[in-house]
């Protein structure tokens, strides 16, 4: 199986894996940089995850222009994984999601943290971007790449951002690890509203965070990937 | 197929899709409008929305009487959607149901507004309609044309309705755009619940209502519509 | 078929409909009265409702003896079902069930009652007995007819009532009715829990709650019935 | 049926169950005592719990070394189980799992304690382990015996312990009784969370909580156990 094919597979298998955890509704996406050509990147036509098989797999630049000029209609807001592939190098798969939980940390002040080991890797602290800081009243969609490099800018060196009145956007050094940190983004975020009721959260220190995130394997993402892989009916690629 | 099918047909899907989204339970309805004769709609029998097949759809004036005098047994709520045909030409299709999230909003004095952005589609803010005000100590049900006007004239030419004590009532341009604001009126209200304990809360704002509301397409409702259709157990029409 | 057979039909899908609902886990159970003798009672064996099969139905006395002395062992509790049927000869089916949102409302001094129109079956306010104030520190299990008796007594002409550290008891005039009572008994404890933060709850008036009451027939009872069980793998019983 | 076969096929069916009923995620694992030989234990290799296979089964030393030195790789963890089998001759199994409604108390100073009688077996009050405490600045993980055996004097004679920003661990006299102490501290947990805005929770007396527990026999635990193996697609062993 060639590199391409691979990562193909992997992003059919992430898009239904994200809808089956609950990440995902009819709407969101998830794409990966291209393994042989780092200014291309791969991501569905406008489709609903749970919906996506391979073909529906295009090939864009990173101005997000569809390579194969006759490819059926893209998400509007591709421009998020263009501008991020463009702004970190690192960045090798991007998930932009509207998962419950995370919804209302973006519309009010309260910062989300992480205070469970696992969601350790949705960074120290996760940044909010609105978009009418900059763009005014809109219809909050990242719908050219003037506002995709300005939500790339606010997340920086960050692992994800949430959007005001919108989702999230996540990152990874792979398609399993930017799933593996939506889906903990999404965990961490039920369970801070729950605890807080509670009295002052004990969140993890900074020394932890980074202790945790520095250990984080392909070892222990395999062993996630796998279970979620089959509890979306599909099997993982040995890679 | 005649457009007669294909209403009958997107009925059942409809009816389908509520159950298996959460959005009615046993109990709630959604009708259309008859395509070739805006004075008729269409409307299951009395029958639970998850249990409703073809045969099941039956014909009405917008006074509510069955063409066909041998018809099953209707709902008694059936006056909600022949009022609301009567008031609204522009309305096509009525989803009535008592969806977990939005019953709370229904008995307080607090208001439902949206701050996601696919929630824009609720309206500005959700009225409640209070039974008792005009017509006193009731089941609470909408069980003649008097109280179906009533409900319709608050309606007014909004998208949707809270009922006191009793669940929304919700319409759309077509089958496909009620069920959508239907299902994004339940994750609305449901939000705004978990929201509200993390701090003010920073809504829509008017312009970007309109320009969401503005922008919605029949694109963008197929893409929700083939993935609930699915998960319902049902393929998506061409329409 | 007989009557006996019917009814201890109608007991194996109330159990598999009570468990498919959450309104039961691996403990909780339904019984009937008998309909051929009304000194004698229907009831599972100690089984999960989940797993309970026809040949499990065990008939008993109203002072909870089996009639068959080989019958596999009872559930300790069943004198919840004869204390019941003995002070009350318009019941016909008991409920004990420890759904989540009721527990909640049994271990505080809040009152569980009805806003949501289906709800108005709980009754105008649901008591609470507390097995401490009568036998002290028990293992909170209703293990005689003493206790089955009191229990009883505050139930007194009710539908409803909770049971401290423990959970609820719902009876009814058929099998359908109980289990209708019992599922919108745990739907109107999770909204009231909902609502609360939402400011001053409009109850239904005590006029609305018996108007609704008033107007229950079989034929809404069935509507739901039929749904519950289809979605439960079991086909509805013409009666 | 060796007694060795038969606890570890009752261990591939508790990893399906706590995986089914929520208790574990892709993480956390399950291990049981060996029935022939005390100084040893029984644990899955590293596999998210739904997916585990009788061949998966490894059996490790109480030092946690794995006797077939060509076993695949064991959890990180395994020092949790080694620790509190070394401590403590009266448990035959132990759990350790992140299950949602734990979490928010191990990272407060709210206590966690029963007031439902299903709950009673968790303990009259769960403390909370900190690997801060001794450890500092950690990936959190129990990764070597010294750890372990501070969790395990933490723990003392208790049924349960909650761990910081982790998770929590229950043991019990037998798989079975492991895995029902692990199923209701959940449900404890997240009922307490939903009781405490109705008002002052009534707990269980001492007295409630010890009669539940000395009345605690197989036969309880079999009924819940039969329900939650079928529910997870396995069959109940006779034991």
């Amino acid at each position: 199986m060639s590199k391409l094919d691979f990562v193909i597979e992997e992003l059919v298998t992430a898009n239904r894996v994200l809808a089956n955890e609950g990440i995902v509704d009819s709407f969101g996406h998830v794409s990966a940089r291209h393994p042989d050509n780092p200014n291309h990147y791969l991501l569905s036509r406008a489709r609903a995850p749970e919906r996506i098989e391979g073909g529906d797999i295009v090939e864009y630049t990173l101005e997000v222009e569809p390579i194969d000029k006759t490819a059926p209609a893209p998400y509007l807001e591709r421009f998020i994984h263009g501008a991020i592939y463009e702004a970190r190098p690192d960045v090798h798969a991007v998930v932009h999601n509207h998962s419950p939980s995370v919804i209302p940390f973006g519309v009010t002040s309260k910062k989300l943290k992480p205070f469970l080991h696992m969601c350790a890797h949705i960074g120290h602290e996760v940044p909010t971007w609105d978009s009418r800081d900059k763009f005014g009243d809109t219809p909050l969609l990242v719908s050219d790449m003037a506002m995709g490099r300005d939500l790339a800018r606010l997340l920086g060196s960050r692992p994800t951002t949430l959007m005001r009145g919108h989702g999230a956007t996540v990152v990874g050094r792979s398609v399993r690890h930017a799933v593996f940190i939506a889906i903990y983004l999404e965990v961490g975020a039920k369970l801070q509203m729950q605890a807080m009721p509670l009295g002052e959260i004990k969140f993890l220190s900074a020394g932890e965070i980074d202790q945790i995130v520095g250990r984080l394997n392909d070892y222990t993402l395999n062993r996630a990937w796998e279970n979620w892989a089959r509890r979306a009916g599909r099997e993982m690629q040995e890679g």
